[in-house]
């Protein structure tokens, strides 16, 4: 499985100097943010620039945030399916989001993500993007994604053409759950992005950046990959960590150790 | 729905202070650990002490951690067993444990739960206990609980007779998860305990210690109490906290307000 950047691992890198590691380390994918795209001049200078390094836009992170049924979250995402659009990309990656403020009805914020997606699949579907719901890990229901399974996000995903709605296997949000494997291969057709990181124990005291480069924690990625092939996966796997003494590392130095894990755990790069 | 208090709650109190204070606010059922049950001078000396307050002891934690086949854990639960027996109780809570030291084979751990279950049913069916598998939060996957959900609690529960083995639902754990009012259905016959306490965000740097007084929190719990009421629950609503600032706090004071919370949340105590 070929490898792909995502841009959030090299916090500190412009895009530019992103795409230059990636070239120098032969990645052939890059999963960009949307925040480094508009730093780069926007999604067309940004679609320029990764091309002259001859590298794949894997996917776009990210949209979503419609969890509250916030009308500017629409319009909003509606403004990344442009930019995946322009950046040659057909996934764009979705956390939905939390509860409301001062809320605390599970089953309202999920059902405005239901509704959010009726409402903007047409329009990423006319650009050619398809929205990749991205389960979250459990511990994150309150604050972040409301989707907090990959059997939940299929359930979501159903009502609409897999070339309209898909899901993100991240190994980080998905590798605890009892049925991983057999929705992993219930969303054959469908997987997005496969996106990859560790589970280190203990997380520190901002859990959002507990994430560990692969082979630092308790995953054991073999299986799982081996599952997102027999789905019929043949897209890159993302490198995507949260971590912030990663993010503290020189962007040359985290690129090489990306590489060398992936060279253990996962296969060429 | 009647009010236990969970020793853990007031962890600061002894077994003694915790009975008299439960009968000084009308609290009828108490769910004590181990450890405060062998400072008061072991199960029998403790079942004494609390049927001079007229406690129902509603369960003991907790066995468990038998997920990395250790003989000796598996006697330390015949152990809790009996204890369970002499204090009157039928629902020994079960906290499996969490992967093998350098183990990353989460389905060996949970095969290894599967089958410690075999191993102590018989032995806790004759003292008449109940073996109560907790489902933990999938954030504890790694280090505390291969059980992650109450449908896989409810999976392993099956081979055996519901008196023999039961889940727990605690709403810290479960209150994400998508199939929660589903499977507590499936879970008639086969709830031991019912036990509450709140998600707060952020989560503090020691993630053990996040849980919150009914009603700080994120967690919206009248639904999930008339779930567990209509899958046929007829025992008490256990109060396990676990928090630094709590523990902090009087004891008398934290009774005070897991009542004051009771009455306004889960109606009288």
């Amino acid at each position: 499985m070929r490898l792909s950047l995502n841009t959030a691992t090299v916090k500190k890198a412009t895009l530019a100097q992103a795409a230059r590691l990636c070239a120098e380390h032969g990645i052939t994918g890059i999963g960009p943010w949307r925040d480094v795209v508009e730093a780069a001049g926007g999604a067309k200078a940004a679609k320029r620039l990764l091309d002259q390094y001859e590298l794949t836009v894997t996917s776009l992170c990210r949209g979503g945030f419609v969890s509250t049924g916030s009308a500017a979250a629409l319009e909003d995402n509606r403004r990344a399916v442009e930019e995946a659009a322009d950046l040659g990309t057909a996934e764009l990656v979705l956390v939905v989001g939390g509860l409301a403020e001062g809320s605390k009805d599970l089953p309202a914020a999920r059902a405005h993500v239901a509704r959010a997606l009726e409402q903007l699949a047409p329009y990423a579907s006319s650009h050619g993007v398809r929205l990749a719901i991205e389960p979250l890990h459990p511990m994150f229901c309150a604050d972040r994604a409301v989707v907090s399974t990959l059997g939940q996000a299929l359930d979501l995903a159903e009502p609409f053409a897999p070339h309209e709605v898909g899901v993100v296997v991240d190994t980080y949000h998905v590798w605890w759950d009892p049925q991983l494997f057999t929705q992993i291969s219930r969303a054959a057709g469908r997987i997005s992005a496969y996106q990859v990181c560790d589970w280190v124990v203990p997380l520190p005291a901002d859990m959002l950046l507990g994430r560990g480069h692969v082979g630092d924690g308790h995953i054991d990625f073999a299986p799982i990959t081996d599952a997102v092939l027999r789905a019929g996966y043949t897209g890159h796997v993302e490198v995507e960590i949260f971590n912030q003494t990663i993010w503290d590392t020189d962007p040359a130095e985290t690129v090489k150790t990306v590489v060398d894990r992936h060279l253990t755990h996962l296969g060429p790069v």
